[in-house]
């Protein structure tokens, strides 16, 4: 997606070897109207998939999901928790991820109610780097016997093998943006952001 | 807003005295549809305000504010973080809110670039209740040098103070719904949401 790599290249910040900060757009500000596209541009590329529900990741995946929602006909969104508040009683899908970027393992939890046998789940991500929440994802929605109808991310970075992760365990990956390489401050994309 | 509170009366679940649960459709399932209708109702009571900027907390607010933006042409979204990722290494507004219903205290953080001197800054959140983490937001716009241009809530809990706050401190608060009671398990909405 040629808008996208571009705003990564004149908004984002390349840290090390390992980190894009797209804060003004993506993680911290949000530009709604671009999350538009990325959200039209993720129905063109499942196009003629059924999709009965989206799942993604607080915070970042939930403006995402939001503003791809209309363009797959509104299904119903939920957002696994990174924390357990007190007001989450019942019974929920519990998986772990480590996110080597920041360095911390979050609990992942989605209410059993809202993921159902049967179900075909859009699992949305903002980055996709080693794909350990993706993965915690897939198992969750494969636990309450649902299917995976596909996994898409709006960037992710091909060096760190989540995708040939998440392939391996018979899903789809889409993303929209594949960062080959991030070297003094520079942002190299690769060719596997295939559609376009 | 009529339709809000016979989804929260239909969907919702109040739990004591104090918390009203609408995990449904807006703080871990989210019917984004719905929260198109929540938008344009924020629009239609700010008519006539300036909006430069949208600014909310994360997780909650972010939903709703991504589907208010587009009835406000597409501002600029903020959302306050939680917790300083290893990521945001230039300056913040830093300002603590307590939160009574879950019993702890955030440290919210908006990076500096993202609030700018002389904007007018619509402040969004699911709920209000002591008026805590609206109160952290009014004083990160007004340390930044903007104003509040008002203060949209989804859910008030009338019965806990925090509109009353947020009014003596000259913002505008428009509260979709009301409530003034919670009480075994029946939740009592009051008159005081404006514009109907």
């Amino acid at each position: 997606m040629d808008r996208l790599k571009e705003k990564i290249r004149t908004e984002g910040t390349a840290i090390g070897k390992d980190i894009v900060k797209v804060d003004g757009f993506l993680n911290h500000q949000i530009d709604v109207k671009f999350l538009h596209e990325i959200g039209e541009e993720f129905a063109r590329r499942f196009e003629g998939v059924q999709v009965d529900r989206i799942l993604t990741v607080e915070s970042s995946g939930i403006a995402i999901a939001s503003c791809t929602a209309p363009y797959f006909d509104y299904p119903p969104v939920v957002f696994a928790k990174k924390a357990a508040p007190n007001t989450m009683v019942e019974g929920f899908y519990e998986e772990e991820a480590r996110s080597f970027t920041k360095g911390t393992v979050s609990r992942l939890r989605v209410a059993k109610q809202f993921l159902r046998s049967g179900e075909n789940v859009l699992i949305l991500d903002d980055f996709l780097a080693y794909g350990e929440a993706s993965l915690a994802l897939v198992e969750m929605v494969r636990k309450a016997g649902a299917q995976v109808a596909g996994i898409g991310i709006v960037i992710e970075k091909g060096f760190q093998g989540g995708s040939d992760k998440l392939r391996a365990r018979g899903c789809r990956v889409e993303s929209l943006a594949v960062i080959e390489k991030i070297e003094d401050g520079e942002i190299t994309f690769g060719g596997g952001d295939a559609g376009e």
